[in-house]
């Protein structure tokens, strides 16, 4: 089997070595417009060779479009153009309801399956990459009913390659989900880095003299602008009433600490301890 | 040298499996009020053996304070008022304003060093414990200049043993430093994870299908109100002080996704990547 992957950075480059330790994969192709990162990606051995897109997605058996939202929104059409009904395309965005409606009418429709692996750093780029990124992972699948079940089968085959674990969710559902799980919490990220950088103008927090906890929260603040803000801006509505749910309980605790309220404020802890039941 | 550890959880258990490495530390002894963390400290060897406060003050060349800070607060002076002059107290609390003002008058308040280890993790009790948790962290030391040079030098050889590097500040400035990097980390924690809950009742966010992104967001979320409680309300202006500027940055940042202006939300987050270098 042929593979195709777009875009080796992070998600790409470590798909692609994971891709390497199946049998059934013959040969890894890499679509990159970076030639810095073709460059890496390949003396790196994360594929065999790079190709432009026109040539690379008729060579391969499954495409898989690991870039920026924004670009999947732009190319997944164009891709599923080029695509024969044997080929299988995935993408792997942030966001499933703006990429699956943006290809719900097009013919190959059945060739694409949407999937969202859980998995990053705040690194970027093919250097970043690494084998077991996705190792024990969730990925989210959106709208299998409309890929075709071979499409599927081959998508779930390299999935379980890189020893992702699948569960299954409608596009507006998962949208909602992330914005909880993953998107709010690079917006708290990057609030908290820019709030910690303001005192240090001021002299008072000092980032390097900081323990664990801040480096663990702040971690996500590292993330590039050219991936975060195409997610940001294709689920606004979910994230603008998660910030707007999260601004609220921070506005609560305020008020007890205020109010010297030591009560309410054990209580909200003991509520938020429960997450660990939950991990 | 007899060490007393009173508080055999996270940072006072870790503490004392470091000083089991020194050479000049011939004896441990424990202050526990729970019997159960008292017993488990013993079976797991952290410690010596297990004395009331009363007896275990006067039988040890170092007292170290591992407490939540409510109880520093009331603690701190009565450990004064039993100590003789060749004796060191230290405490390793998150707040340092308020415990230093409380002793600033006492007649022993050269034996005292006021430290905060900026180290720890979102679990507690002695089974908590992990010899190395302090290694190539930092302990921040406050009012120095109020201690005996021979009590300073005693605390820091015992940092020095649990590979802690040393900073100096004053105690308000501590304070306002650990607002910022270590107190608002928790509250934004608590509240993305009270947050989540809600949502996962609705059916949408799943915690347990989260990325690793999520998981160190969240993971101070876990950390327990008996401890952080009193921090709050000790801290309570900075924090506050904190959690405004906080508020204000995650709503200039609600703004720019509200009216889709990409630019601004880029800006942010290039600014809010540049904590990489400060870490």
């Amino acid at each position: 089997m042929t593979v195709t992957i777009v875009g080796l950075g992070l998600i790409g480059g470590s798909f692609a070595r994971d891709l390497r330790e199946g049998t059934s994969i013959t040969r890894l192709i890499g679509v990159e417009s970076s030639d810095r990162n073709a460059r890496i990606a390949l003396e790196m051995g994360i594929v065999d060779e790079i190709l432009p897109l026109g040539d690379a997605v008729p060579s391969a058996d499954v495409v898989v479009l690991a870039i920026p939202v924004d670009a999947i929104y732009k190319l997944l059409p164009e891709v599923l153009d080029l695509v024969r009904d044997n080929q299988t395309v995935i993408d792997m965005g942030s966001t499933k309801l703006l990429l699956t409606e943006c290809v719900r009418n097009h013919p190959a429709r059945s060739r694409y399956v949407a999937a969202h692996p859980m998995a990053g750093t705040e690194c970027s780029g093919p250097q970043a990459s690494r084998k077991g990124l996705f190792r024990g992972k969730t990925v989210l699948l959106c709208e299998l009913e409309l890929s075709a079940p071979d499409a599927c089968r081959t998508a779930l085959e390299l999935f379980h390659l890189a020893g992702l674990k699948f569960e299954f969710m409608d596009a507006a559902q998962h949208d909602r989900h992330a914005a909880y799980v993953s998107h709010v919490s690079h917006v708290v990220a990057y609030a908290l880095s820019l709030a910690v950088q303001n005192e240090e103008k001021a002299g008072y927090a000092v980032p390097r003299l900081a323990g664990g906890g801040f480096a663990s929260t702040v971690r996500l603040a590292m993330s590039s602008p050219e991936m975060w803000v195409p997610i940001f801006t294709q689920n606004r509505e979910n994230i603008l009433q998660a910030v707007c749910q999260l601004s609220a309980t921070l506005n609560e605790f305020k008020t007890a600490l205020e109010a010297g309220d030591d009560l309410k404020m054990a209580e909200m802890i003991h509520r938020a301890n429960r997450i660990r039941e939950m991990l």
